[in-house]
Order: C-alpha cells, then structure tokens, then sequence
C-alpha cells in the first residue's frame, strides 16, 4: 500500500512486459510456495513436483500441512518434462478409480532447480501449453530466479517467465535482499481474496514497506538481471578449478550452485578449511558436495579455493 | 457401549490374546486409515508406507487433508521390508536438514496387500523390532485380512499380529460384514482420547450396535479365521486355471487377489463375458488385470469362468 | 451407482420436485455437515451458524478439522434470522480490517433446530433471498427432518426446502434409518466433484446399497413425509402430561424433542425410573431436561411416563 | 544459531530470569500464534481465548487452518479471568456429551489486551494456578508488551510472566522493532521438535540473524522495559486532552491505546487532519476510535492533535 511497495511492483510490472499483473511480497520461500500453492488448488487437488522440487523434500511439510498432496515425478537432472507430466495426466483421467484418487490440479517447477539446472524456453513453452491444455496453472518458484537471469546458457527472460506462468516468484532472499519474495499474478483474478489467504497463513508482514524497499533496489536499472553474474562467474571459476583437478562434476548445473563428486577422506580434510555443502552419498567412500555462489562471490575468494582444491 | 459391541470386543480381544486390548468399530477403511493416522502422528510427522499402499494412492489424500504426509518407499510385490525402512530412518536422522523435513512418525503396512501377497511372521517381526527400537507405532492394516488368515501361505496369527502391531484393524467390509472395520489397540493408552478423535473426523456411527452384532457373529467360534476360505480355494483354482491356458500370473499373490497378464483384444473379449478390473498397462499391446474372489464365491462359477479363458 | 441407489434418487428428486438434483448418500451427520461445508467453502471462508448449531459445539471440531472458523451468531430459540446474518454480513464488508478476518462464506441451519424448533417459510425465504443477493450458500441441516414434516405446525415442505436452499440433507439415522443421510444439491454442479470429496473426507460407504436401500423404502409412498407423525402425537401428549403437573416447558419446542425445567431432587427420583437427556442446568436448585420421542414410540409407553411425572 | 541471536537469547534469558528458557524468533505475531498454538494443542483441542483476541478475530482463521478451534469466553475489558475458564472447564468436564465437543487444551491471554488493558499480577497468577492444576498449558501474547512494561500501573515483570506462562511472546514488531516476535518457553522440552513446526509453517526466517541484531539491541541495557515510556506519556496526554473536551474515554485503558466516543460528523472532520482507527460502532450517532502511540511518539505531535480535538 505504500509508495515504496508501489514503486517496486511497478518496476517488477514492467521488467516482466506484464502492466496488470498482481504483486504481493512475502517474507520467505516455504510460505511463499505454501500459501500460492494452497490458493492455486481446490481441496481435493494435489501439485505435481519433481522429487527433488523444495515442496517436495525440504519444506517440512508445508504443503500437507494445508491439506494437499504432492504428487511427484521422477527428476532428470531436477527438472521434469512436459512429457512426464501429461503421462501423469492422463494415467489420472484414464484411470477407472480416479475418483479415489488425489486430482493433479497444478504444477510446480523451480528455476534455476534444485540442482542448479534451468528450464530452456521450449522446455517452459511445452509445459504451459500443456497446462493450458489442461486448465491447470503453472507456478515457478524462482527462489534463485536471478542465477538463471545472469547465467549465458538461460534463455528464459522474465518476459517469457510472466508470459508462460500464471503465478511465480522472483526470489529476493537467496538473490541480494535480506528477505523477501515477490509474488506475480500476471493476470489479474487468478486468485481472488490472496490478501486474506497471505494472512491465513500467518505470512503478512505488519510493515510491508520493508519489503517494498528491497524490491524497488532491485529492480532500479534492470539491478534483478545483473546481480547474479559475480555469481556465475565465480561459479565457473570453481567448475574449471574442480575440472582441471579431476573432481567429477555432477547434474550438469550451469548456475551458482556446483557440485561434485569427492573422496570421503579429503572431503572431511576440506571441511577443515572451506565450508560447502553436504549434498548426498555417491557411493560408500565418495559423497557429492555442493559450493553455493552468491551475488556478493569475490574472485580472490574463489582462487583460495582453488588452492585448497589442488 | 452396547452389550452387542461389548461380546465382540471381548471376541475380539480372546482371538488376538490381548485381554487388555481397546477395540473401536468404525464404518469403513478410508475413514479408519485416516482417524488412526492422524491420531498416531504428530503434527509435524509422517507416515512410511508403500508407493502402492492404499493410504498412498486410493484414498484421495485423507491423509494429508489431515495434514500429514505419506512417505512412500518403492514395493516388492506390495511390501516393504525393515531394511528399506531403516535406509529411511538413517537418511532422515543424517540428513544436516532434517530439521527442514517431514519427521517420520510412523509405519503404515497392508496384510495382505494390495497386490494380495503376506508378510511373513519373520517380515514382520523384523519391522516391529526396528520400529520398537525407534520408538515409532507400527499400523497394519488389515481391510483383507480374513483372507491372510485363510491362506495356508500366511503364518501371521491375530496373535502374532496384536503381539508385533501397536494398532491394527481386523477388516470387515471386505471380508463378510456389511461394513465396518475392528481398530484393535493392544495396549491400553497408545491413544488417549479416540472416542474425540474419531467424532472429529466424522468417523462415529450412531448406532453402533450395528457394527457390534456384525463382529459379535464373525467372531463366534472363530469363523473369521475361516471366512476366507471359500475365497482362498477360488483363486487358488482361478490361479490353475490360468496357469494351464498360459496367462502370465504377476505378483505371486497367494490370497483372494488374482492377477494376470493378458493381451488386450482378448481383454475385450472377456469383458464382455466377465466381470474383472482393470490393474495396469503391462505394455502396449497387454495389462494387467485382477481377479478378486470373496467368503461368498462358489467352486461352479469358477468352472465357469474357467471356460471363458480356456 | 446401484439399482437401489438410482431408484431412491429418484423418488428423492420426486418428492423435493428437484427433476435435476445430485443426490449423495452418506452415513452420519457430523460426516455429512462437515463434507458438505469443506466442499461449499473457500479456504479462507467461515460457516455463519446459530451458537447452539450442532457444528458450533457437538461435532468435536469437525468444521475446524477442515480449516474453517464457524462465525456463530446468538440463538432465539435455537435459530437465527435473515436480519441477523445481514447484521453479520455488513459488519464484515464494513470493516476496514476484513481483509484481515474470516470471511462469511455460507449459512448453515438445521430444521428443526437443536431445540426442536421450526424455521417458518417466510423466515426461510427471507434467509435464502438475502444469502442469493450475497451469492453466499444455503445449506440446511435435516437430521431430523422427518420430524419437521410430521408437525402440523410447519409450512416448509421438501419442495420448499429444495427451492430455497442451494444444498440440504434429507436425515435417515434419526428417522428412522438404521443410519444414512441424503445430500440433496437440486442444481447441478454447485460442487463439482463432490465424490471425491467424500472420499478425501473418508465418508464414502463401499457397499453404498445400504444406504440406497433404506432411502428406497423411506421414499416409498411419501413415508418419510408421515414417518415422524407417531414421534409428534407422543411429544403433544408428554408436553400436556408435564404443563398438567406443572412443569415449566422450555423453547417452544413443536416437535419431537420436549424440554422442560425440573427440581433437581425430583430429576434424581425421576432418573431411576426414565431416560431422558440432561440439557443443561437452569439454576443452582433446577435443570432443563430432554425427552426425545422418535418414529417408533408408542402411546401406552407415554402414558408410563405420565404416571411417572404425576 | 549465530552469534547475533545467541547474544538476544542470553539477554532474554536474563531479563526473564529463566536461564534455561528456550528462545525463537520469529517474524510477526499471528505466524507466531499460529506456529505456537498449533504446537501446544492435541488436533482434537481447541485454544480458550476472549471473544476479542486477536486469534478469534484478526487473523483470518489461521488457528482453524491448523485444524483448531478458538473456545471464546466473554471479554471484560479485553480480558477473561480464571472463574470464567474455570466455569467452561468444568462444563466440559460435567458434559455428559464431552467426548462429542471439542477439549480445551491450553489458554490464550494478551498483555496488553486488544483494548489496551493489562492484567494484574494477581489475575495472571490466579489463572496460571487454574492452568496447572488442569495440567494445559498458558501462552501470552506479548505483541505490544513493550507497553504494558512501561506503563505504572503494570505490575507484572517478565521475571513474573517467564513464571507464570508456559509460553510467551516479546513483541517486536510492535514495540520498535522492523519486525519480529521472540518466543520464550521457560521449561526446556515443553515444544519438542519446535524448530520443524516453525518451518512447517513457513513461519522460518532464513537469515535469522536479522531477528537476533534487533532483539539483541532491545535486550541491551533494558532497553525493551523502557522502549514504551514515550508512548505511555502521549497516550496519557491525549486521554488528558479528550477528558478535558469532553470525549468519553472507552476500556479503560492505561496502555498506548487510547478509544473514545465521537459523534459521527465530529469523526468525518477529524479524519481530515489526523489519522486514527475506526474501532466499532457505539450507537447510530456514534462511533468507538482509537488513538495508537508508539515508542517513537513526540510530545509536540499530541499537543497538535489536541488543538484539533479542541
């Protein structure tokens, strides 16, 4: 309601090609994809995810907390296809006890993924044709949305974004804020009474002003599609770093987060003098481990990494 | 509260040696699924059952509309072992995010399953010692089990059961009753409040006596552990008779449950003459279907069936 | 699905002169109320009801299980008023903070009333034209509504009920049923996919023949509308047995349901020899009891009972 | 977990004399009201609260989200007392239908209340006493608690409260905070697992450290004891004012919450000059506002509203 919040959701209207969209800030991601996803379904709907997607794993059950089930799809790389999910689909329609069953009312994509991998523009295009072709809405978690924008190999603009998505949101905490989400309904109606829904949730915050202010930074001279590049940058860096050092890297990820393959042994000497992160078991003596980049990476950083890597 | 009720429960509590056993009568399998569950977990728990469990797939989300998620582990013909189980387990208590998961609360088994198979008396000790070793209920469900009782395969008494199973329910909708399924918690205490819980989730019938004069008859000179016999000797010979005109049995189903591969013009063909359902796509030109027998078949229309195969 | 089922439907879409109505069969009230209003609402969305409704206080949270707030308002007699609920409606639309509020998504009322009042025609055309011009659901309770149409004091007959509520439900379990409601929705589609919304709710009765078959005979030859008549004569009789020794009648009670204030000494004496249902307490020295006379009462029965209130 | 927030628990614990309290911080007051209740409750209890606390009305249902009812009582100037939980209580317990009602499962009180009155140590102590003796637990909402502790007719401490409550709020975002609430739990392992219901409810702040410098700037020095003085001293000049120009001062509040009566056309012109709430309607003539000071309020700004209320 204030001019901060004002100036922010034009800026974002704008950046997204999108002049009636609806914008909402919150404070978080769970509570972000938790009140969009139970706004998006009537109670006898569930979301299909990948099982690697945030809702999936790693939000402690907060979309079942709202009553909803998440009904997932064997990942690739993080992503699922347009494929997978009409194969989902219409196993659903096709299936005599289908009215015993959780009906597939949306679908949920993150981008950059879990893994660090994006969608490409036809792969985003096929799935929202799909979903039109089903009416069911298409929402796309963009907790890390300025890594894809910064990345060379992205090909999905905000424009496209808004244009193949009926709600998504453009991350603030993991991309320069201190907190917060925008929300984006690019076509206005899409959810009725959101406000009170935020509030149901408990995810209102009293001064919105302070989310209001972080966005309109970022999205001041284009600030949202730069900031990740020292991220990607410095990414790449450690890509080479762990390339040239026989490190095998894992899922193909492009973006500000690398993983790779280590021995156990001198993962825990590592430990000792980098912090990464814990990703899963590869095999009984070899784990993945995941580096994570941000907007603030410097390079002097990334070369003592690389001293330690050798 | 009612004399009726009072016979059965005692029956009941006689038939499975829990003399200390609480026994609640509820109208169907859903509804009981639905009201134990969420009356074993906590709010922030979930419930570890097989991908093919009926709580996973054939109960339009009951579970999570009570807010808790089904944690689904993949299935050996219709089971899961205490190694899978245990697999989870460490993966959650390891994992440096658990916090930022659904704690598993739980364990959610069918007997027979799905696919009509049995856990043996070993299987399931194995998982009542593993989840006894971490302090989670162990939940059988047992929508079928008059015809586990009645299969020559099956070494798991309703002793053995109230003896390994924290709470179980003994199914009478499927197995000779009209309607009604038997909750037998063997220790008094293990849910506080039931009665509430169950008015909660509308699961009360009014007149309860009607479910009482059922389970007082099905328990009577123990014909519960026969009733299934009929069934048994009817799929065993629907089994023969298959083998012998060379359909393809899946699943090793030893129960009331039946399945075959069959090619799909010959599936149109004896629909026409009989009634089966339709399981899964086997490939394109073949499926999946089942044959279920109950306490009420008769040796002459299998014959009859049979000649419609042949 | 059956022959029973599609045959009482249709003498049910007769009698409620509702050509096109959806019936649905479910077992219990609470089961039924709180299927019907999880499916009429919106997430963010409340229920107004009378304070003594039974989904305000006897339903063990049911409502609430679901995730909506019951927005009660004051009872006269057991029932509220359309100038009430406008009071209700207005206050939330005026309020600069609404959207901070639950919203006032339908109206529920039973009829007869927990106290065994009767809502008139005009009052209940008032409520229905008033939730129209507010686009918010009717939905009327019947759990004893076999009672209503057997009181010559009421004016409101099935057609008028059907016409004027968007959904309602047709009481067996207290009229004379071994158990089962009839869900009416005269105009189709006002819940789409309701079936599967019983069975998310864990309300759906596998062998739903049973309810189909009770409904049947109950609708056979206008039964229902005359089935209470018995249960009224015997409640005329009692309310004339306890002015003519005295005893203070509560709320203007015309139906089965008979309330009166007695000495708690005498209640003690009257207790051994009667049941009755403790209402609540009057003052420190009286309290108002219940006798609820059913279809199946008989006359010499209630005049045992004069002689013991004499 | 780091030391921003480490260094506020210390100061909290100190400042509550409660060296073994357990502290989170959380975002804003009805997440943490959500988060807390849900986390103290059974799922077939309800939380006590007055009709006009902020649960029951101002937060769009999300206690009933999390499946719970709100068990309201009466208010008295905003508050309840221990002879009204007492009396509901026992009305449960000597309820012959108590297993057919919700269980009232822990008690909600606000400090201030929503009319800006405070409970007396003695009051506090009372209903404390009636809490433990019913084993259910009592939970303060402390949103504007700043400025009961600055105001000289409270005379409850948080040493007092930290005795008294089994958990508790310290406003933030209210009381010179940007936002954030810290929620105290005196007895360590009264909330097991609290961590994951917080980020079930989407309720977890990534970077906590922003809660932590804010808490640990108001815990320096005492500052929170003294944050609210400014406030009180405005308040208690502009209840001066209105006294003097003849306004009826409503509530009795002491608080920084000032409402009067003003009659309607007064109302319209004021709203030109100065901002206040809309509270409730007082007759048809008049209406209820509220003047809201805060730690930032200067003496200079009330002598000009008091120019304008002349």
């Amino acid at each position: 309601m204030d001019s901060y919040c004002e100036s922010a959701k034009a800026k974002i209207r704008e950046a997204c090609n999108a002049p009636d969209a609806e914008v909402f800030f919150l404070v978080g991601g769970t509570q972000t994809n938790a009140t969009v996803i139970d706004a998006l379904l009537k109670s006898y709907q569930g979301v299909i995810a990948a099982d690697t997607g945030h809702i999936s794993v790693h939000e402690a059950g907060a979309i079942e907390f709202g009553g909803h089930k998440v009904l997932t799809l064997p990942h690739h790389n993080g992503k699922i296809s347009a494929s997978q999910i009409e194969v989902l689909l219409n196993a659903y329609q096709n299936d005599a006890n289908h009215d015993h069953m959780v009906m597939p009312g949306m679908v949920y994509l993150s981008h950059p993924t879990e893994y660090g991998t994006l969608y490409s523009r036809e792969e985003l295009s096929e799935i929202s044709s799909l979903c039109r072709a089903n009416q069911i809405p298409l929402y796309l978690d963009g907790a890390r949305l300025a890594y894809a924008l910064a990345c060379p190999q992205n090909d999905l603009t905000l424009t496209d974004i808004a244009a193949l998505c009926d709600v998504f949101y453009i991350g603030g905490t993991k991309c320069g804020a201190l907190f917060g989400e925008a929300v984006v309904i690019p076509d206005v109606g899409t959810i009725p009474h959101f406000f009170t829904i935020i509030k149901q949730h408990g995810a209102l915050l009293a001064k919105g002003r302070l989310l209001g202010i972080q966005f309109d930074e970022l999205f001041t001279d284009h600030l949202y599609e730069r900031i990740g590049i020292p991220a990607i940058q410095a990414a790449d860096r450690i890509r080479q770093i762990l390339s040239q050092n026989g490190y095998a890297l894992c899922f193909d990820s492009p973006t500000n987060q690398v993983f790779c393959v280590i021995e156990n042994a001198r993962m825990e000497r590592l430990a000792e003098e980098v912090e990464f992160g814990f990703w899963e078991k590869y095999d009984d003596s070899h784990t993945i481990i995941r580096f994570a980049t941000s907007w603030a990476a410097r390079m002097e950083d990334v070369e003592m990494l690389g001293k330690v890597l050798e």
